[in-house]
């Protein structure tokens, strides 16, 4: 049977599912299986994004479940992102456009700037996929364009749905790795909600002020790699490769066995219970259905705080690798 | 016979000396007095703000000793900054004319907007100074007031003279306290040099990557409270009075004996040796001299390295303490 999973409103009005599939990493080549699957075990949502180059088969593995009646559109809740090299207001809206059409539906559940940074433009026609902070050989760093902040936000702005608005193909709009301070920047000038957060989110890198800052807000935070420096091995990330596996902390690995979970739905669930959504990625349907179950029970005060208090402030998504001082 | 203090070039085009007199916390009654007494000694660059409630009194040591002959207004440099509460373009510009007014100056060198928050407005009749984070009785917090940075950055902008603005009344223009991507994103958007951002910084918060994304994009850093915990313990800080004082750290003790020199003066050594501007306060002439004669003696690499090393992301001036996290 399937796992109900638990939802946030969002400062939209709509709901956000406090568990999803993140598919980054996901390869191309099993993504439409694997989302469908993921669907197919109770996931609601997919947490996609330009950058992971597989919105087209992700796509697929969505409308599939829903051809064969498992959930219908609007059980489902539907992330991408804008990627760095289009925040002028008329790319944004064409790689918006070029997202919605990759993943194949009507409309999209939530749309975030992925970074608080603008890099030339890549004519779409040139470079479909991929796109990221340097050129192919990574031997080029990508130069930085100057676009406010305000005017990629107003470009996202212009694709939500709304009465006014009825060509808008976006429910719900956000930012990924912004800091307090651009935040509230944003928030000063946002017409419409800035709904959801998205963040580098583990034991190893807590940022309990940011998330109460948002909280406060009325800005649901989202939390990527919570499986800390697990994501970032296959990359050779040097923080990732020095740290010790969360899995393998005394402290978790000891809560785990007490409840009678395994780490990783620990993790998972030291987010949800603090109302922090998680989007663990897995390319394996054990650890799909591991992941979704970890919903399924409770920690203690003092378990959340043992485990908040492995905080090093040790970030794994560092653009400072490439230059980009973005987390100072 | 006065020290000479090395100038940085601002993107202004302007010169600033490395050594500024702060006058944060420097009482009314003897402001006059001590900035006159600096100048006399050879500093040329006074760092004030609205905030510190005393722009009037300094402006008098500063007119003493031009009106003495001792220094010419062109050889000084007066900086300023805009409170929380005056970030509308119009309150922003008032205000500035305001402190024009209290400094007693037909312009100054430097304008900075002092926190990158907007609280709500205070009439400029009903409490001319002071104007905190809170009331008078510390009781009940301002709230905040939706302001984009950009307007204020605007405003700013309106107030440097030009050949095209020959009304405006400053020379520079920069930040203070913010984070790197707020720092970005001004830099998308202004047409003035974005000159100064000044951030606390001492041994126990070193903020490398701040630092180095700032003078990347030619913008001189100012380090305010270098040293440490020192200038919060008269306020009761709690980080303050917990951290050990850095004269007594053995690192800086060890490296001023080998100098000859006080620990005060190796750490500002170690700021102005990494191009960092420093405005240390001090109610007493001698110290006012000490600080000065800072810039006489050289720090090898190794002795920089050591004191950078102490670092602890440890901070003192910290607005959340208010409930405002713009740190996160």
């Amino acid at each position: 049977m399937a796992v109900k999973v638990p939802s946030l409103k969002l400062a939209s009005g709509y709901d956000m599912p406090l568990v999803g599939f993140g598919i980054w990493k996901v390869p191309r080549e099993t993504c439409a299986e694997q989302v469908y699957n993921a669907i197919k075990l109770g996931y609601r949502y997919i947490d996609g994004a330009w950058d992971y180059t597989n919105s087209k088969e992700a796509g697929e593995g969505v409308r599939r479940a829903i051809d064969e009646g498992i959930v219908k559109r609007e059980d489902l809740f539907i992330t991408t992102k804008l990627w760095n090299n289009y925040h002028k207001r008329e790319h944004a809206l064409e790689m918006a456009k070029l997202e919605l059409e990759a993943w194949g539906l009507d409309y999209l559940d939530l749309f975030l700037i992925h970074f608080p940074i603008s890099l030339q433009f890549i004519p779409f026609e040139e470079i479909r996929w991929p796109c990221f902070w340097t050129d192919k050989e990574q031997t080029k760093v990508t130069p930085l364009a100057k676009v406010p902040i305000s005017e990629t936000w107003k470009a996202l702005e212009e694709m939500v749905k709304t009465p006014e608005n009825p060509n808008g193909f976006v429910r719900s709009i956000g930012v990924s790795n912004f800091q307090s301070q651009l935040v509230t920047d944003v928030l000063s000038y946002a017409k419409i909600p800035l709904s959801v957060l998205q963040i580098e989110h583990h034991p190893y890198l807590t940022q309990p002020e940011l998330i109460k800052m948002a909280q406060e807000n009325n800005i649901a935070v989202t939390g990527y790699s919570s499986f800390g420096p697990q994501s970032f091995l296959e990359l050779g990330n040097k923080n990732a490769v020095n740290a010790k596996s969360l899995f393998e902390v005394d402290v978790v690995k000891s809560i785990a066995e007490k409840h009678g979970k395994t780490p990783g739905q620990v993790l998972l669930r030291w987010n949800t219970q603090r109302n922090v959504i998680v989007i663990p990625k897995s390319n394996s349907v054990d650890r799909l259905k591991q992941n979704l179950e970890s919903v399924t029970f409770d920690l203690t005060d003092e378990e959340v705080k043992q485990i908040s208090a492995l905080n090093q402030g040790l970030r794994f998504n560092e653009p400072a690798d490439f230059g980009f001082r973005i987390f100072a």
